[in-house]
């Protein structure tokens, strides 16, 4: 059943084999779930965290609590580990280009950059004739007044680096309003967007091989509260062309990126069926930790692969799966969910449940082609 | 689709939630296989194990390096943790009871009494009305005539403790011969058991929770090469009356013994449809890997919930599974595994390849009531 075993030597050069140390870059719980997900191939961690009470930490070979500005810290790590990978986008330039020069970074340092600044990666997505919500730069009370005029209301105003889960965003209804709104974000470089009235939020989860080869998992539908992923149904129904062409958007991405790991892109289908890229993700992504239970290889294990120079994981899912994040006190109840048949519970190791803070997610696993309607 | 959350306050005392601390004896793939599955629940792993380069401490929020028999560490562990579980049944008796002085071990310290010893064990087992291959104790040169009398040809003695995949066991085909193996085993306690010539090996992993529950996963079926567990077929084809007897006889020791946790039966299925008891393994076990890819719940969870006091997790499989070993240098040809649609590859953080050792697993998922013959 299983193809034979041959030797190591068949392998190209510079795979991270077994026994290898891949360096991670944040303690959170997707340094966590990549942490796990190597040491099931035999491929230890060193997490870099400055929180000494980093949920990674429990379940690495090594870790460093320092800043990540710490030059000293970062050289040192970097000296340890065979290929350097991280957790969250926003990481200070100075520090990928350090580590950069002494050890392979992937997703590269390119990538990053082009995906760390709103406005410069709506402008790289647009670039290859890929559809996104209207957009201008916002960087002087003129051109937010400008910005507004060309949008037209509701907009909505984001700082362009370091917002997630909606922070560091506002809607705003007039001229004055984006102005107020840009003051009111400390005048940081901001990006105003048009609202999108769409019928779905959908998001791709894929990954890149050293190779070049890219694997994409199920297309899958996301629901949001106050910003925040709750649930993620995979897969996404609906036509296959819409599935054919969010796989053909991430490629487009992916091969101008020349982008090494998993990547994530979300996107909103509009009420005429047309697909719009929100954001991507140059990482694991919330929406993919459905994988772990509905897929012999894991969103997670899928980065590890890529990075190291291992061939890429089958991405097809053994069954239907909805994923449910457990947010702050709503982790303590977890009991339900451990008893509940076909359910998979996944705790972060966090010290405290904070409101909000993502603590944990269940996913429930279904025969293929019977997950209930959104 | 998911039960709502509820307060922790509804469930039973002396629960280990999220962020309490299992301490596990012994630092091998078993032992790195319940931290990884703990590490899913927010649990927390302790490794306490001589060898420093023990591969279960890549994976782990702690461990000590330390022999079985040092007291002061072994009093120094229990302090740090919750409860105490191990990988391996064969635990100095004086270390398990000053492990159960401080903390709760579980599976408890009679149920391993019972199973430390294949005399005692084997013996346990009839007295429950369960068929054994037909046995007797051997302890000096008569009582090795004697039982080679009664037994017949050809028979195999062991030792009685302390052996494990064929390592101190000899076939025998004569009283002389049962004697000179004896000798040869140290003049050990042995047990010499007779023949049986089975149709096909079987086992079932199942596990009791402090509740008193038991779930058993389904019934698989082994082939063994030089007595190591190469291949695991889940689930193993034939009559649901099978399934059902095997049922039965896992719950009825689990019963006697008062358990808690993961145990595996080892059966025969004989040539006219019966099933004997071959072995009994107080601990997670490698026909049992597969569960970790084509369950919701795997063994190594199912075993932490259990000693844990949670509710035991749904066993019901959801794809069909083939399991590889992958031994001594097969684990070097890890690549093809690696690039094989459907497949899990498993691999354990061991230094070094020696011949015939565990290094890995590799486990091919297969949709239901489609795995191919054995």
């Amino acid at each position: 059943m299983c193809p034979k075993p041959q030797s190591m030597k068949t392998m190209p050069a510079k795979v991270i084999p077994p026994g290898g140390t891949v360096g991670i870059i944040g303690g959170g719980q997707l340094g966590r779930m990549l942490s796990l997900a190597a040491a099931r191939l035999g491929i230890k961690c060193h997490i870099f965290a400055p929180e000494s009470d980093s949920p990674a930490f429990q379940v690495a070979a090594a870790h460093t609590i320092a800043g990540y500005s710490d030059a000293a810290a970062l050289k040192a790590f970097a000296q340890t580990v065979d290929v350097v990978t991280y957790e969250f986008e926003n990481i200070p330039a100075d520090a990928v280009a350090l580590l950069s020069s002494m050890r392979p970074v992937r997703p590269n340092a390119e990538a990053l950059a082009a995906l760390q600044d709103r406005v410069v990666e709506k402008t790289f997505i647009r670039g290859l004739g890929i559809e996104t919500a209207p957009f201008a730069a916002v960087d002087s009370e003129a051109s937010a007044r400008n910005a507004f005029a060309s949008i037209g209301s509701p907009a909505i105003i984001k700082t362009s680096r370091l917002g997630y889960d909606g922070k560091g965003q506002r809607r705003v209804h007039s001229a004055d309003e984006a102005v107020a709104a840009w003051r009111d974000l400390g005048r940081a470089p901001c990006i105003l967007e048009g609202f999108v009235d769409f019928a779905r939020e959908l998001s791709l989860v894929a990954a890149r091989g050293v190779d070049g080869t890219t694997r994409c998992y199920d297309l899958v539908e996301n629901a949001h509260e106050h910003h925040v992923l709750r649930t993620t149904f995979a897969p996404a129904h609906g036509s296959p062309r819409l599935t054919e062409e969010a796989d053909e958007i991430s490629r487009k991405i992916v091969e101008a990126l020349g982008y090494t790991g998993v990547i994530a892109t979300e996107l909103f289908e509009t009420r005429d069926g047309r697909l719009l890229v929100n954001e991507i993700a140059p990482r694991v992504h919330n929406s993919g930790h459905w994988t772990i239970d509905a897929c012999a290889v894991s969103q997670f294990e899928q980065h590890i692969r890529a990075i190291s120079g291992w061939p890429l994981g089958d991405p097809v899912r053994h069954s239907d799966a909805v994923m449910r994040n457990l947010l702050g006190d709503e982790a303590l109840g977890w009991a339900p969910y451990a008893a509940a048949p076909g359910t998979c519970l996944h705790i972060y190791g966090k010290p405290e449940p904070r409101a909000g803070r993502k603590m944990g997610h269940v996913t429930k696993l279904f025969p293929l082609g019977t997950r209930p309607k959104t």
